[in-house]
This record gives C-alpha cells, sequence and structure tokens, in this order.
C-alpha cells in the first residue's frame, strides 16, 4: 500500500517539508532506509544520518534547525518518537484488518458461535459450545477447545492450543505455540515410589488486554483458576504453572518460571530466566532479576532482587564483588593465620 | 450432567447427612463455591468455611463433630482428600469418554491402523504404517509420523509433534506442543569453523504411564534410543536431549534440561529450571534443586543438590549464608589487618 | 531398503572381509545390533564387543589386527567414523527424498509460487506472495506466512510456524514447534503503570544452512531485522529477541536466551541455559558455559566464561572453591579475631 507524505503528515498533525506528493509504503531506521521508505530522527546523536540517509522521507522534531541541505522530504511534529509509533500502529492496524472471513477447511464445533468480522484460518478449530468475540482472528492451525470464550479483538497467532473451559479476555494477543489450560502437575505420590495423576479440572482466565508470547505454557487451575489479571505482558517461553495469579499489568521477560499456587501482584518486573517457587505471595511492584531464584514470599513494594536463591540486589551486589575477590581473600586470610600463630602467647 | 448425593455416596462408599436427592454438577473449593457444586472438607483449619459455604453439598470426614448447623448436604467418608481425587478421576473419565470417533478432516496414511474406540481429531495427521491402540485419543492438530506405536489409552493433547520412528507406551498422556524425536542436536566442527550435521538416525521410546507436558522437547538418539522409562513424568517446556535415560518414576519440572547421553536413575525428583551436563550417570533417588547446574555424576542415593555447579545441599546453604555476609566479613579482615600489621614484628 | 554389503564397500570406498552378498537394512550401535544391522567399530576400547557381537556386518579400520574370529562380514575403510557418517547421511537423503507433492488438504494462498520437488504436508498453509523453493520439504501443520521467502533445500517439521515477511535462507532446518517472526517484547510504560505495545514490523532473517531446533522461538525486529547469520547451529527451545544478530557458525544450545538487540558474533559456543542481557556486543570465538548469565558487553576473543553474573572461567572456579570452603574461612576469621582481640594493645 502507498501513502503521499501529505495524507501522513495530515494523520501525524505534521508540517510538511518538501513534495508532499512523494509516496512511501516501508518504514525502516534511518541508515538502512531506501527509495520508497519513511523513516525518523528522534535521537539527536543520529542526526548526521539525517544527511545521508537514502529514506524518500524522514518525520523529524519540529524544533530540529537543519545544519546542511537534506534530500529527503521532512514531515516536522512535536515528538517523533510518538508519531513514529502511531504511524506503526495505523500501519499494523491496516495489515491486520486484511484477514476476515473464513479459509476452509476451518472446523467449528457443534453450538459454537461466532461474532462479526472475525478471521478463522484454514485449519483453525473451534470446539464445541465454544464463543468467539466480534473482530477475533484465529489463525491457522489455532486449536480451541470445548467451551471457550474469546473476548472481542483477541488475536490467536498460528498453532496456539487453548484446552476446554478457558476464559479469554478482550483485546488479548496469544502468540504462536503458546498452550493454555493444560494440566497442571499434580501427582500424588505412592508407596511403592510410583506417582498418580491428580486430575486438574480447573481452567485459565486471561483477563483483558493480557499478552502471551510463544510457545508459553499456562496451566489450569486444579479445582479453581490460573489467573492473568488485566494488561499483564507476558513473553515467549514462559511456564505458569497451576493455580498461579499474576497482578495487573505486570510484565514477565522470556523464559521465566512461575510455580504452583504463587501469587504475584500487580505492576511487577521478572527479568528472563528468574524463578519462582511455589506457594509464596509476592507483592505489588517488585523487581526479580534476570536468572534470580525467589524462594520466600515478598511484602515490600519496590524491592529489587537478585541472585539464586535472591535477595536485595544492592546486597548481592556488595556480596558478588567480594566472591569475585574472594582467591584473594583466603590468601590474606593464610597470611593473617601464618603472622598471629607466629606471635608470642597472648598470656604471657 | 447432573448427579444426585445419593449416587455419589455410593460411589465414595460415604453417608449422606441431608437430602440425599439434591444434585450438583461441579466441583469446587468449599470458599468459592456456589449452587450445584459439591465441595470437600480436608484441612481442619478450613473448618470455618464450612458454616457459611455456598456450596450444595461437602465431602467431610466422618469423626467430624459439627460446631454449628449446616447448610449443605454432607457425605461423610473415611479420608475427604481421597475420596475427592476418586470423584475427579470419575468426573475427567466421563468427560474424556465423550470424545471418540473422527473429526474430517483428518488424515490417515497408508498401512496405518487404528484401534477400537479412537479419537482422531480434526486436522490429525497419522503418517504411514503407524499403529494407533485402543482408546487412544488424537486431539486436533496432532501428527504422528510414520511407522509409529502408540499404545492403549495414550491421550495426545491438540497440536503435540510425534516424529517418524517414535515408540510410545500404554496410558501415557501428551500435552499440547510437546515434540518426540526432534534430531539430536550433534553437529561435528570443520575445520574452517562451520559445522557439518551428524545425522541423528535412532528415535524415542516412551515406556507406559509417562506424562510429557505442554513443549516440552525430546530429541531422538543419534544411533539409539532417548529412553522415558515408565512412570517418569515430565513437566512443561523441559528440554531432554539424544541418548538420554529418564528412569522409572522420576519426576521432572519445568524447564529442567538433560544434556546428551545422561542417565537418570528411578524415583528421581529433578526441580525447575534445573541443568544436567552431558554424559553423566544420577544414580537412583536422588534431589536435585531448582536452578541447580549438575556437572558431576551421582552415585549417593538420598543426596539432594543445590547451586551452580551444585554439591549437597545442606553444605550449600551454609556457604550461601556465609555468602549474604561476605561485605561484612571483608571488613573484619580489613581489621585484622589493621591489627595486626601494627603489631611489633614477631621475630623480634 | 535392503542393501548388501557390496554396495555398501562401493560407497565407502572400503575393502569387504567375508560375504558380499549380505544383506543390511539397519545402523545400530555393536552391543544392541541385531540381524539386517550394520554397525561400526570406531573407538578401540569397544573392541571386545567385535567378538560377541549379533550384527551382520560391521565397519573396521583397515588396520585393526583381529584378535579372534568374528561373526559378522567386515568392511575395512580408513575411517571408521567418517564411514559411519556418510552412511547415515545417505540412509537420511534416501528417507527424506520418499517425501514429495501435495498431501491434501493443503493450503497455498494467493499469488503463492511453489518450486520443483516440493513437499506440502497434509495441512500444511502456505501465504498470500510466499515463494518456496525448490526441494524444501513442508511436513503436516507447518505454517508459513504471507510474503515469506523458503530457500531451496530447506525442511520445515511438522508444526513449526514462520510469520509472515520472514526470510528463510537454503538448506535450513527448522524443527517442530519453532516460531519464527513472533512479535517482539516491546510495551511502552504508561503514566498509570499499564503498557502499550509497540508495534513490531520489522522480520527475522535466517540466512542459508541455519539450524533451528524444536519450540525455539525467535522473535522480529522492531524496524530491522532479528538476523541469524550462515551456518548458525540453534538448539530446543532457545529465546531469540528481537533485534538480536547472530553471526556465522555459531552454536547455542538449548534453552539458553538472547536479550534484545544484542549482537554476538562468529563462531561463539553458547551452552544450555545461558541468559545474555539485551543491547550487548559479543565479539567472535566466545564461549559462554552452562546457566552463565552475561550482563556486559565481551570483547576478547577465546575468552570463556561461567557464573552468574559471568566473568572468566578459570577465575570463577577459584572463586567458587573457595565459596564451597566459606564456613571453614568463616570459623578461621573468629578464631583469628579471638587471638587478636586478646593480644595486649599494640600501641602499648
Amino acid at each position: 500500500m502507498q501513502f503521499t507524505i501529505n495524507q501522513l503528515a495530515e494523520l501525524l498533525n505534521g508540517e510538511v517539508i518538501g513534495d508532499g506528493n512523494t509516496t512511501v509504503s516501508k518504514i525502516g531506521p534511518l541508515d538502512k532506509a531506501g527509495s520508497g521508505t519513511i523513516s525518523f530522527l528522534h535521537n539527536p546523536k543520529y542526526e548526521p544520518q539525517l544527511y545521508t540517509t537514502k529514506a524518500e522521507a524522514v518525520i523529524v522534531n519540529k524544533n530540529l534547525k537543519l545544519k546542511a541541505p537534506v534530500a529527503p522530504v521532512l514531515i516536522a511534529v512535536d515528538d517523533p518518537y510518538s508519531s513514529l509509533t502511531q504511524l506503526l500502529k495505523q500501519y499494523q492496524k491496516l495489515n491486520e484488518s486484511l484477514k476476515q472471513g473464513v479459509e476452509e477447511p476451518a472446523y467449528l464445533g457443534e453450538g459454537a458461535t461466532v461474532g462479526n468480522s472475525v478471521y478463522r484460518g484454514a485449519f483453525s478449530y473451534v470446539g464445541n459450545n465454544t464463543v468467539i468475540g466480534n473482530n477475533v482472528k484465529l489463525y491457522p492451525h489455532t486449536y480451541i477447545g470445548d467451551n471457550v470464550t474469546i473476548g472481542d479483538d483477541t488475536v490467536i497467532y498460528a498453532g496456539a492450543k487453548i484446552y476446554s473451559n478457558s476464559v479469554i479476555g478482550k483485546s488479548c494477543v496469544i502468540h504462536a505455540g503458546a498452550v493454555i489450560g493444560s494440566d497442571g502437575f499434580g501427582f500424588a505420590p505412592q508407596e511403592d515410589g510410583s506417582y498418580e495423576a491428580i486430575p486438574q479440572v480447573g481452567n485459565v482466565i486471561l483477563e483483558d488486554e493480557v499478552n502471551i508470547g510463544a510457545n508459553t505454557t499456562i496451566d489450569c487451575g486444579t479445582l479453581e483458576s490460573t489467573l492473568i489479571k488485566a494488561g499483564a505482558k507476558l513473553d515467549n517461553l514462559i511456564q505458569v504453572a497451576h493455580n498461579v495469579v499474576i497482578g495487573e499489568h505486570t510484565a514477565i521477560a522470556a523464559q521465566a518460571g512461575i510455580s504452583g499456587s504463587t501469587k504475584i501482584g500487580k505492576n511487577c518486573i521478572i527479568a528472563g530466566q528468574a524463578g519462582i517457587v511455589g506457594h509464596l505471595n509476592i507483592c505489588d511492584r517488585v523487581t526479580i532479576g534476570a536468572q534470580a531464584g525467589i524462594s520466600k514470599s515478598l511484602e515490600e513494594e519496590g524491592s529489587i532482587l537478585l541472585g539464586s536463591p535472591a535477595f536485595e540486589i544492592r546486597d548481592f551486589k556488595r556480596s558478588f564483588a567480594v566472591f569475585k575477590n574472594l582467591p584473594n581473600m583466603a590468601r590474606r586470610i593464610n597470611d593473617l593465620e601464618k603472622k598471629v600463630l607466629n606471635l608470642p602467647p597472648s598470656e604471657k
């Protein structure tokens, strides 16, 4: 799709400097942009690229004073970065709106209902009595089990799997290969050393505007629900075990793992590969560092933890600085012992 | 589906206190149960909930002495927890038995054979010469390659992928997105720094009653088999590399990783995010803590390890306690050095 | 398929000792081989197995001096191990060449083009305007979005998902469940504590001969490309975040994670469960140990790192040796303090 600079300037409420009839069809960074591409200058340190870029057009700050003539058409705006984000969103919206209707073959179970303007890709599966809201997109190979509810405007990418009885809110995004509602890992040890499975009959609830990354897994609750609250954002390859609760607007980076029945507050940040053991309470606004291992409940808002097992990051960094120096410390203790043991007896 | 309390009491060999004709259709916890729900009281600390619950019926211990009148019908049993498990199993069995037959389109390769009472969901794929046992359930989007054997009563959830030549036992459960039999990570370094793939022509064998969690990956052996023995239970997002052997009734929690050719004994417990390097022997009945890194073979049954690299948990905890205190220890050494270096020379 | 020993000896440029008309159909290790199986003796320590094996034929070094009569037919070659690899490759090539043509139903989007000798498995999906090269294999349930390019001879296993606009080189292997091109984890924090998604409109480029393991996830770039260069080999369950660049012939083991915008050089080795934070530069030929956490850019080729946070492995091992001994060191400091504090004041 092609746009004139005049069209984009109107959308961004910006001023055109140059030929507004120039057309663009792509967005790219200054140093890699080519013909037909619109770019942006946000960080002043990249200004030199403005004079050499091959971009067709560039979004710039309206306060910018040019130091040399420039080849591209400019759109002068209040804040180039937010203009870029705005543009990207329009671009994405256009792209997404292209997917609608049903590609055959697609499976629709008995008693299932589908809202307006829904995309059901080829080989998508919707189980019995499942309810799909308006503007939902089910990419190819998505599996939605029986008795599931999917809220309006939710996008489920290729091959994501939603087990029966899950409840998915509005405006959620679930990426390819994510698994929602698999059995919790509950096994009762028997006297002979074997395990018997404890049936997991709960479900998973995602509230509105939840993001689930690619190949992330969220187990169903044993009896109740595993609950991801509104606005929580989960990255790829994360494990969320049964009965976990994750608070509003908590962000979790890739490969982190949350063990069973742990409750996490709102507005927390959990970095990559961190792990949290089961049955803990993590209060609001906690930050957990990469690869940290949380083994105790956390009650102090604003705390930042690191290490495995984790403790306050400031203390961890101090301990770790000494850890790196331990061989030297060991030598100093040896030296001290030599000196002190050579002393005349103190009682003398 | 609805049941009367009399029906359930007969199943559980319990005594009804109240109106046995009351009907229920769901199972839930005391504090969240509503009308039509049966609940249970196992842990005495939750007894107060018995007097306020909105559950229609509650399973209780037959020795319970009521402290106040209760609204729900009671079923008095020897052990409420095991009665609950029994009930959950019946519930699950009923639910599962509903899935049978073939949803079209489903793909069946040449020479493939399918047992009795099998469910083949829409878009499921069964390769050439593959043998599917009785009562097997293949949910939608399952891929079963060529020359695979699937034992009776095994359930394979949506989108699990079983490569050709795999052997899957009876009564296994394989969750959504799990990958069984992908190529082992075998590459021979060449003189120019590049790698050449070493073909991986072995397979994967799962014995009976093995559980494989969602998005877990199990690579095929190079020449032989990667082998998961009877009753082993694997959680989600676990990596099992080529030629690994995992013993009977060993349980492995989410995101753990086992490197190539390592043999793990029976009745071991491996916690979440633990890692084990390749070519080790781990004896029976070992416990490996969360995020532990095992770099040596383990020969002592009953040992419990923690840390990366890991050692005995008791020793690790002692060392870690000092680690947290290292800055203080560094100061004390400085103080000692000041004092000792101020001393008159000991040879004087 | 059956082969005579004479056929195989010709392929391997070896000499037959015994009946060259003997036929074999499988490859297996000496101690587990049975009738119809060809095996190999590479490591001299396994020579005793040569005299007891039930293999039909064995590939041996031409310099081997037999210590006793052997049952199997022998093929004497220069290097049994490379002969084995050669054989395995032929075996694999034969197996793979069997998959060709289209299994219905398979989906082909508008404007998509497909090369010669391509396999499109049942339920495979090829989006609009996508270009599939010659000899490409798309196993069942593969999803290839719109405007994707797949180079010649690439194999994509069951259920792998390639988002729109990805560029996949020649002779790549992408294993089951891998996700290429999912949205990067980019969210702008808002004043009220919620997050707004930053649209991710870049793509993923895999150059030639790249290996992507099962259930590995590679996010698309925000504006540009996430780039995996030629010959890089990635194992299972790895996370590669947006805008990452991975150099030629770098090998990454299972469950490692690379955060956003980090650039990794060529010929690096990254072990299992290692993590690298975002916006770093890792130079060529670096080795990163298992479970290591890299928090700083690395500029020294040949360095090997361990620990979380990681530093030089030699230093880490020395520090860790003292760490294991910390309780003892604490006692020694206590003892020193007792002695030193009992001393007469040094100024006296």
